[in-house]
């Protein structure tokens, strides 16, 4: 950020007075800009026992499987949210959501929230951001073509929770990748 | 938004290529800027059955009550945000967090989520944005002196929760006054 939004002259870097982080400042009208972390919203559809994944037409990560999901967008629930997304992305109608996946993600700012849900009918179709859509059980989902982390830990708990039918929400942080291979 | 954050020229409202709805586009650099919903998360701090609330020093709702809670910000987690919120408000350290209680409301494009956890050793102080911090039982809470609906809605579910000692996570849309009060 260079610029202030309000009148267009330019910003600092500082902590202003009464907060204890630093924000973006405008030097002229002296509006501070608070920068916070961004909502995915996706789905895990299901339709007996299958589950509903899509192959990406778009970077990043094209051509590699992942569930319904993107950014929460204003004005919307995190419900509605995650429906437009199936529908967006896999021309999949949803019911049912249930909360199952919270992962927090710090080192980009962003919060993942998925919701397992009925697939309606088992129909979908591919939208503008496939490349196919496809209804997997677990012998057939392309484990090692998942396209993100939050996507494989979510899948494989819910083929871990699917026998017993007990599906409880769960929250955990996913780390960067270096910090990972460091042990850190 | 009036004016671009990357070059400093003016933005206009409109449909950027490949896009469903209005976004701020710089007529300069024609740069999109997206304008995303905002996580609050907090926590509802229990010792002995009595939960930990504040009183607010700061509008809105200046001298209602409310647990303690805040925006998430860059860099760090849910559960971060919350222990940290509910130091800044009521000087109290928090562990074993889960989450219980999240709040979509969709028309000032918030999303609150709640964690319930222990309030270390019952202590607490007065942090800078409260007037007065308290542990009330059911009968002690100051039920029709509570700053926020999302905030009464919580305190009601854990009461009612508590002797089951079942807290199953809730997801629920909070919708203006005017339309409830409408009916509509």
């Amino acid at each position: 950020m260079k610029f202030c939004t309000a009148c267009g002259n330019t910003v600092v870097l500082r902590i202003p007075e009464g907060d204890d982080r630093e924000r973006f400042v405008c030097n002229s009208c002296d509006q501070v800009h608070y920068v916070n972390p961004r909502v995915i919203v996706g789905c895990l559809p299901v339709h007996e026992g299958r589950v509903l994944l899509c192959r990406r037409a778009i970077e990043p990560r094209r051509d590699y499987w992942t569930l319904p999901a993107g950014f929460m967008e204003n004005g919307e629930t995190t419900v509605q949210g995650a429906a437009r997304e199936t529908w967006e992305e896999a021309r999949g109608k949803v019911r049912n959501l249930d909360l199952y996946r919270v992962f927090d993600v710090p080192h980009i700012s962003q919060v993942y929230m998925f919701y397992r849900c009925e697939l309606v009918d088992g129909a979908h179709d591919v939208g503008p951001e496939s490349l196919e859509t496809i209804l997997a059980g677990e012998a057939e989902v392309p484990w090692d073509r998942i396209a993100f982390p939050v996507v494989l830990e979510t899948l494989r708990e819910y083929f871990a929770d699917a026998p017993s039918g007990n599906f409880p929400v769960r929250v955990s942080a996913i780390e960067p990748h270096s910090r990972r291979r460091d042990g850190a």
